[in-house]
């Protein structure tokens, strides 16, 4: 019952008001496996270059996390990003990428990834996305991410890869851009209509579409309803980076660990406060320091707090008019 | 128990994507009132010129308003907005201010004005604010808005008149501006720790910071808790103005129907549930037009549909680590 995540594993330098890191770990499948090995184990697809260390695979080792499928490409680089953030942390500027390994990268699947009935697709090209989606047609949930840069210069890709997906997980803005709609809602229920257009493809088009929102926490869209949770308040937010896939690992991880339960709203619902939960230890500090050392009982507690923070009674009262 | 109101009294000129309409009823104090008509008497303080019509007085009255403290200056001309929004409703521009009367404003209270128990002092000059805030010294609940104008060029009279009420309602922006602090838990928690400094004046200091966040809803924060509420979703905006008061008047008028409850966290997390509702009715035509033909009955089930929106069980889950 694992989880097969394919995505990119990089070093990371961020500067945020609050310090800065040089060449952390990172990356989207990073983020997303610390995050997701709190419920079940999961594979790593994805490069590295001859620079990328044994302490860093022993920080995914120590999770659980099963990285045989991380290709090491002798005499290549691993992937680069830098970035630095402003003020309020809700902007920042891309200062430099390298793509390394990751031009040119072919993914391989061993049997044991392709074993896996739950599937995530993290932000990568669109064809590569499509391509490790057919190597496992029979898996239960799959997932996708995507950016603004692919919708800019590979949509008609990306639209095919969410064909074959059943839960799109994007920003705000990217589902106005990918859709050309400024209402989030008709977004995202546009997205709940698309379907293969090869009908031999794997896949019956996306049931649920999940809109990340940031520092105002993130929103589930299914076709017949409607659901939303804030972000978990912190008085002190250190580093954003890898938040969204730190939420995707939760949300997926939670799915996951319930395999014999349908996809329901009810457990959708869950997985969405669980995957609010991870983001918001992610964020407490840089790159992967706090889901190196989170445990399961803090989770818990959160988990707790977030559920007092989100309800209210709706005692009756008799209007006037 | 009724609910004093002091604020602006004007004519809109609004475009959006979705339609334009000319000098049509608005200002702070009427969508304010109108929203609070549903649960408790307003009274509307503010002046209006010669150009306010029969007609404009004829929706407050029907709504239950009392009117009988807005001054019509002789001779003097309505305040006048005129704006234009983005394609996404985010942005908004603002292409004409004439204050009209409203320089110049003295408030003038009834007797029946001053008798209320409610008192919200929508966003003019904060001088005018404490002056009013000063002629109703045993209100049991007196809640303030602002904007950036005002912070800007009247910071400490800001300061003052938030040091006399008991409830702030700003945008999250605005919180951030006026404290200088990013992160917006921190903003609030700092206005939370303001108390007169001058002993004798009306208050104790704000006991509850509410952060206006636009399409993404609201967060409330008392000293000690946090609670938050997503907007109620639509698929189609057509005019965001006015949601804000009208936010503001689901809040207050909620708090004002209950005036043998004590301003406890659960009855605010209750007006809050009122506040969205009210806005997301707001915001779906242009100006007052669907306040003016809401009824009790929608407001009820708009709150039952956002309490089944944003519920989640939190089942127990034993975790990996």
């Amino acid at each position: 019952m694992s989880i097969t995540v394919v995505g990119s594993i990089a070093y990371d330098t961020v500067k945020t008001p609050f310090g800065e890191r040089e060449r952390m770990l990172g990356g989207a499948a990073v983020h997303f496996a610390l995050a997701a090995s709190f419920f079940e184990e999961v594979c790593v697809v994805g490069p590295v270059g001859d620079d990328f260390g044994e302490p860093q695979l022993e920080v995914m080792r120590a999770r659980g996390v099963n990285v045989s499928d991380i290709e090491r490409v002798q005499g290549g680089r691993t992937f680069f990003w830098q970035g630095e953030y402003g003020w309020d942390l809700n902007s920042r500027e891309t200062l430099d990428t390298q793509l390394g390994v990751f031009e040119g990268f072919q993914p391989k699947l061993s049997d044991s990834s392709r074993a896996s009935d739950v599937l995530f697709l993290a932000n990568i090209q669109p064809d590569l996305q499509r391509e490790v989606r057919s190597q496992l047609p029979h898996a239960r949930f799959v997932a996708l991410d995507s950016m603004d840069l692919w919708i800019n210069i590979a949509r008609d890709s990306l639209v095919s890869a969410i064909e074959g997906v059943d839960c799109v997980i994007l920003n705000d803005a990217e589902l106005r851009q990918l859709t050309g709609k400024p209402n989030l809602v008709a977004a995202a229920r546009e997205i709940l209509t698309w379907t293969p257009s090869d009908p031999s493809g794997p896949g019956r088009g996306p049931s649920v579409v999940v809109a990340k929102q940031g520092e105002y926490g993130a929103a589930l869209v299914p076709p017949e309803s409607f659901f939303a949770l804030p972000a978990y308040p912190l008085e002190s937010v250190v580093d954003p980076t890898g938040a969204g896939d730190t939420f995707a690992g939760g949300l997926i991880g939670y799915i996951a660990a319930h395999p014999d339960e349908a996809i329901s709203d009810e457990l959708l619902r869950r997985a969405m406060a669980h995957a609010t939960v991870l983001a918001s230890f992610n964020v407490e500090e840089f790159g992967t320091e706090r889901l190196q050392r989170l445990t399961g009982k803090e989770i818990v507690a959160r988990i707790a707090e977030l559920h007092s923070m989100t309800q209210f009674t709706s005692a009756s009262l008799s209007l006037r008019g």
